[in-house]
């Protein structure tokens, strides 16, 4: 049994979540203020069968890695006209930092 | 050393951190939102010395085991008569999972 | 690779989160409610090379350990003249639990 920890962005936090638990994996989200990724982290627990570590791993990886988009961020009003000019700007979001740990012993009761 | 984290329910966690106390082990609560068990966990986290985890896993496992209880869920209300007929239900109710970790190293300052 | 779990003040959190940062490691917080050391406490996860567990335990230890300070206490209101008499206290305040975990795997995405 392995114990995977992984902090990830919240705007992820979601979809991972449901990725995870829709595999059959049992997930705990603990309440994360600021930390690794600058801001707004959630951590998550994850327990695990040695063999299918690789599997949770390639699911955080598909839904949290690091990506560039492109927002459109708000300019100034122009003169009286009011004209608003989108503003493109390219930003990157997600990543995940994650740990795995061994498990000495796993109970359920 | 070993380093216990317990995933509980809400409902138990009190009694819980209480017995655990009592017995002279040191917990922290965390703030856990959502997971294993559905909703409404807590996350303990328990140092306690290798010839002691026995212990603390027994403590676990009275006060959190899966136990059915009997809830009386209301029904609705019958015509203009308003009789309301309560609604045996049996629920389950409790649970309890818990991950063992070996501690590399363990300091209080 | 280790990951260090420390449970410290909520007072040194901030100091703490500053100083460990400051050296270029990485760290993230949990909320924490009660616990370890008694009340008010924060949990802070640290992923740290093995060459550098020791410096981290440092900065934790020096920001963090048990200390003693002075604090004035009101005293009550005496009598009509409304003389208010400081009463200096001494307090022990601080401390930090720290536990160092093996980690079997490390990924960033
Ligand atoms: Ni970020
Ligand atoms: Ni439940
Ligand atoms: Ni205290």
């Amino acid at each position: 049994m392995k114990l995977v920890i992984a902090i990830v962005h919240d705007e992820d936090a979601y979809e991972l979540v449901d990725n995870i638990t829709e595999k059959g994996f049992q997930v705990t989200k603990l309440a994360t203020t600021g930390g690794f990724l600058k801001s707004g982290n959630t951590t998550l627990m994850i327990g695990v069968e040695k063999e299918r570590v690789e599997e949770v791993l390639d699911i955080i990886k598909n839904v949290c890695k690091t990506r560039k988009t492109i927002i459109s961020a708000p300019s100034p009003v122009m003169g009286t006209a009011g004209v608003f000019v989108p503003n493109p700007m390219e930003v990157t979001i997600g990543g995940a930092t994650v740990f795995v740990l061994d498990v000495d012993r796993f109970e359920k009761f």
